[in-house]
């Protein structure tokens, strides 16, 4: 009757076991409290998204989509974010209610692997939006928030790496051309930072230009560097982008994040919808981001309600991996045993006992004699019923 | 630029509104709190699964599964429903965990909708399964959990119709033959009580036969109605069935769910993986079943690991209907608002109010004279720190 093939999963697909389910669950309750406290509500949103719909404005790329046809042969995907769908919802049944709209949301996001790769298809993330508000107090408001979820969940050690698209823009407008602006974001959002210094060096560029593109690469830290950088920099496009990031650090101090932030002006996202201040998230000792965010002015006018928006999302497996927040304390875990005759007294002691709280199991012997298999230590306490009628000492 | 394509959501896919989340987010806490206390430790399966693992031997048919195919060809489906998967759970990562095992679970199931049809295509469950286990005070623990779960999520009026596919089973096998069985199982599934009666009038039975398989359609209420249909009926195997329930009976007293409780014999349930003891779930003045669950003790055996096993699964859209269970105090919901002077005051005011507990939300406006129009009633305090400095008057 065993078939081998009846224990499989699909590639990147896993189970999660107890002790894990509780600590995400414990994790995204307390993000979703920080949420709350600030003003942000969470919804839902669909697993099942037309590709029409979602696709074309996700940061995912479309082959990494899972896709599948309905009955008259439209294109669905998995959610491969929240971001767009988030924005068709304001632009549909909240289309009334009025800006700012702070939402927030938890729940998988899905991306198609390739065989050799290894990687989870399936992932939970935890995020918010804030949509309909410019003010650089929304840029501040976004990155503390982000913040202050990741000490709520007790995360030891993190940064956010902010940059700013409008700069870097602003910049290689100013000393290149568009083919040769993509060939050195490309380099800068690879890291490859000796491939980007080749190509300025190769390139057709005067002196000036080329210590300004290369000045670019050490534009990271906290204010004094940034305001250094500012010095080197010309054009009003690129001064204007400092002042927001200077405007930034002000409201950012007053939120008492500032610890946590470091400016790297040579930041490039893969989401090619951020328009304009944007960070990443590490934490020591992860190869991996912990999370992204940053401001998308023109993403949500795409469903048809224009509006300014920032926003960010965290991986939550990232996060319960590195996290040190204690789990609650657990109720006692008791087992009470017994046989037929002692069915009462069993039925009768766990009702009291899971009205004080704690976790009953019942487990009915065949015999007085009989062990059960699974008295073998997830208990703290045994009670054995079948011994005698009384409520027993306590075995383990 | 805008489409109108891009509000539409694939049939049957919902987004869910914060006050309803919130309200779903409670029902499932407060019913895995309750599964805890019985001992049941929730799990999480993946959204996707093999067809060829669970497609056979779930519940629901085949053309009403979503399907997708992966990279190398093979067939996938949405999850449809929580047993399948649960029991290759059992039978792979858990295969050392000693028998019984209690497990939870929590979240959406899919269904593939016909366009005319109206129905959700993703729905929420939750529920329990308890595998290893065959004693008679299983079938009473998980239908007791289930009228206890109902109970704390308050429902205001609910029953519990319990069958049994073993006593039927037999009953029928002793006066007709399994296609004549199989006919009548039909009618007595789409409650065509009327075409019931007319198979049974119109058949080769004798009259004493006739008048037995009429009864079935009696065999409805308490132990009282069950012991006068235990004297009517003969057969070994039917006995035994009785015996069982009344041995059900004698253990859900115990659990003082027996109010909450109707036997149904004539109840025919669309799970063909159901051996023994089942049971559906209503509640007044809702046209279809809150939930369901039963004895399955050759499914967990097709992955491998042979054993006895029960369950149940609740549909979480319909208890949020009629629950009756109210959210937990919300804390103050307070907006102030700020021009660019009054900054650091409002920072400062939100993070105090913030610890306390409070759900604060921050708006700069551009004037002093602007009017914000989020300060629509949604808040119980509107603090406006741009009339001059103060903390003001709660002015809602």
């Amino acid at each position: 009757m065993s078939k081998p093939f009846v224990f499989e999963k699909p590639l990147g697909m896993r189970d999660v076991l107890p002790e894990l389910v509780k600590q995400k669950q414990h994790v995204l309750f307390t993000i979703q409290d920080v949420f709350e406290r600030w003003g942000y509500a969470p919804i839902e949103t669909p697993t099942l998204e037309y590709f029409d719909t979602v696709g074309g404005v996700s940061p995912t790329i479309e082959k990494k989509m899972f896709k599948l046809l309905d009955r008259s042969g439209r294109t669905l995907v998995l959610r491969p974010d929240f971001t767009a769908p988030i924005a068709r919802v304001v632009s549909s049944i909240l289309k009334e209610a009025p800006f700012p709209i702070r939402l927030s949301y938890q729940g998988p996001v899905y991306r198609a692997q390739e065989k050799e790769a290894g990687r989870n298809a399936e992932f939970p993330e935890v995020g918010i939006e804030l949509i309909g508000e410019e003010a650089p107090d929304a840029d501040a408001e976004v990155i503390a928030l982000a913040s202050e979820a990741l000490q709520a969940v007790r995360i030891p050690s993190f940064k956010l790496a902010i940059g700013h698209v409008g700069l870097l823009n602003a910049l290689f407008a100013e000393v290149t051309d568009e083919h040769q602006a993509s060939e050195l974001r490309t380099y800068l959002h690879q890291k490859d930072y000796v491939g980007y210094r080749s190509v300025v060096e190769k390139g057709p560029f005067t002196d000036g230009e080329k210590t300004l593109l290369l000045s670019v690469l050490e534009w990271r830290g906290d204010m004094t560097q940034l305001q250094q950088a500012k010095k080197l920099a010309s054009g009003e496009k690129v001064q204007q982008a400092f002042c927001d990031l200077e405007e930034l650090w002000t409201c950012l101090k007053l939120y008492g994040a500032s610890s946590h932030l470091l400016f790297d002006l040579s930041l490039v996202s893969h989401r090619a919808y951020y328009t304009g201040v944007f960070f990443e998230i590490y934490a020591s000792g992860l190869g991996f981001p912990l999370g992204s965010g940053g401001r998308y002015d023109h993403l949500v006018g795409q469903f048809g309600r224009p509006a300014p928006a920032t926003g960010f999302t965290l991986k939550v497996d990232r996060i319960i991996e590195i996290s040190q927040l204690p789990l609650p304390e657990q109720p006692r875990q008791v087992l009470i045993t017994y046989t037929a005759q002692e069915r009462e007294q069993a039925v009768d002691m766990a009702r009291q006992r899971r009205q004080k709280g704690e976790h009953v199991t019942l487990h009915r012997l065949p015999t007085a004699e009989a062990e059960p298999k699974e008295a073998n230590g997830r208990f703290d306490e045994w009670v054995r019923l079948e011994q005698g009628g009384g409520p027993g000492e306590p075995s383990l």
